[in-house]
């Protein structure tokens, strides 16, 4: 498997993912309607609106991430292909849990399945990793301390996909804020990303 | 973040949503009507045609100004790459606000968040253009001309979305025919694009 | 305008538009209903699927058109890629168009509709012919008679387009078959595809 | 016919098609509905689920196999083009056939269906290698073993496809798992792909 065309497809699924977030918003029928019930059906989707922001830091996080991780990779095996189709389709499944998420802010049931996801995510990046590390797939110049760097970052990012999902059970709310934490956290360079601030004229 | 991979996910995200503009064309189910019926029906979708071609010339002005500005710019650092996470959401969002528009072509709330969009939009690029100065990211070859060029251009872009978007609150066709003219006035080369004419073919 | 990069945003539109047209095909909710009765339901999808089959040829032949073009064409100028914008909004619109005809083949409207999206498209190209024509944009090794069998076919291409929408004003049955017809002719290499097809190692 | 626009024209159509597996998720209207009534809801959508899982896993393979098989291909004419086409055509349909299964899992027409799309695939992909081999189009460096393990490999996937899909009229549970079973089976490296996983550097 060319490496170049194992990015070129993930960038794809990314984008594409990314993109259709927007689907996440509907609008009943209201042809004839008063402005004002237009207004207020436009301002009734802002939990719409939030998990939408929310799920475009997160997709856009998880999308540096891959890079941060895959520029440190010198070769790409079955294995990984495999481990990177299992991220890949909880990635493209994003936009059901978040217009779910959007339609059903406060609940206990769409805030779950968000974290769900994100933590099932978070898993196939940390088994993605470990299998890099299992067979040195790394390039010689990486250092060990920057592959033990990332390794704490994931399990990390993972104990608090897997927190907040659980928070979804007690208290929705805080749950779906813990998620918008996470999400703004990872916005700021650390580890491998951090690393990788220093030479990025490349 | 490398520079060609932080591009391709951008065009990415801009060919996929204009793309998807074209989502915000429904017909009622007319099966067993008559060729008159469905004529009108088509015929009654104008508003979204309208809509749909602002939308598909909005964000390809948008992907040109991206091009156009990248092609200055040596490097690309996380703060550049936020900022642009930024200005994609609110690119990812114009489908919505087109297909809203095109439904409610002359209301008020649809006309106020289609400015809203591209306020919104304008903003992250002038955020984006005072990063990109504020931290030298641009070719030694660059001249300060140039950027002052493109950064009056950019100004005066916001200026006419912010002032048309406020125009949707008293007359909202206005407000519609504001944007159609600016998408076609930007469809003109100025400024760093007209730059970029004198070598096309690089 | 980099060539590459608005070669590759054109790719990802006719990319993206010929797979979006899969959303032509919509059931009925039919939870709970009998084998026979979802039998039935799917084998009523059978003008989608020949709709499908022919917007998927159509928008297949022109990408391989602008491949086969733009192979041609040394620099891209403001103007062609004005011009292109035009041909893409066009190919973009073409699933709506499809999802119409599927869903009423032998309808004048939704007939006619879709041949006049197809002799939009055939106009755009002529038009961005005529421009690069016109701007000598082409390599210095392409003869005028290669320049001149491309003008032949696209003028070809356009009087069928034009003939065959006009035709779904009085016996759209016929005006369907002959898009087929011209869909099945044009993959078939002639002019400046018949040209490239003795290179096609490069 | 350029080969690497080609291949990024049908990774795009891959891409683009995996990522729409999604809109097989549709919940009903519950807004106001009871948290019981929006988890029983979520959890009665595992049919769409697992046909999902299966779905991307079939589409990630076609991807993987597309890139074997055209990495050992030296040139692409306009023939393997027009079956590229009509392979493509297939791939884009799965993500209707896919929501079918999910709505309608246990039942003949919409688990027959999806055996008619892979049986369809398979027999494009068959259809493609032998015009590859009959106009040696491979790289001289490809061994004719390389060669007959592949043709071996696509006889037994159509075999299995057409067989599973045979079994949809009788038996659609077993059809269904048998889906799945292929799908696993064929993620374990075999044929061209185990010749590939050697040199997996590149």
């Amino acid at each position: 498997m060319n490496k170049a065309r194992f990015e070129a497809f993930s960038d794809g699924v990314f984008a594409f993912a990314i993109t259709l977030l927007v689907l996440g918003f509907v609008l009943p029928d209201l042809r004839g309607a008063s402005n004002r019930t237009l207004t207020i059906a436009l301002l009734h989707l802002w939990p719409n609106l939030l998990a939408y922001a929310l799920s475009f830091g997160v997709i856009g996080i998880m999308w540096q991430n891959h890079h941060a991780l895959f520029r440190l990779v010198a070769r790409v095996d079955r294995t990984v292909v495999f481990l990177n189709l299992l991220l890949l389709g909880g990635t493209a499944f994003i936009p059901f849990a978040t217009s779910t998420l959007g339609s059903y802010p406060a609940s206990a049931p769409a805030t779950f399945l968000y974290g769900l996801v994100l933590s099932y995510c978070s898993t196939a990046y940390n088994l993605m990793l470990a299998h890099l590390v299992r067979v040195r797939a790394f390039f010689p110049s990486v250092t060990p301390e920057t592959i033990a760097a990332t390794q704490r970052a994931y399990r990390v990012g993972w104990i608090a996909y897997v927190t907040a999902a659980a928070l979804a059970m007690i208290v929705p709310v805080v749950s779906f804020a813990a998620y918008i934490a996470i999400a703004v956290y990872y916005l700021v360079p650390r580890g491998v990303d951090a690393d990788l601030a220093d030479d990025s004229t490349s």
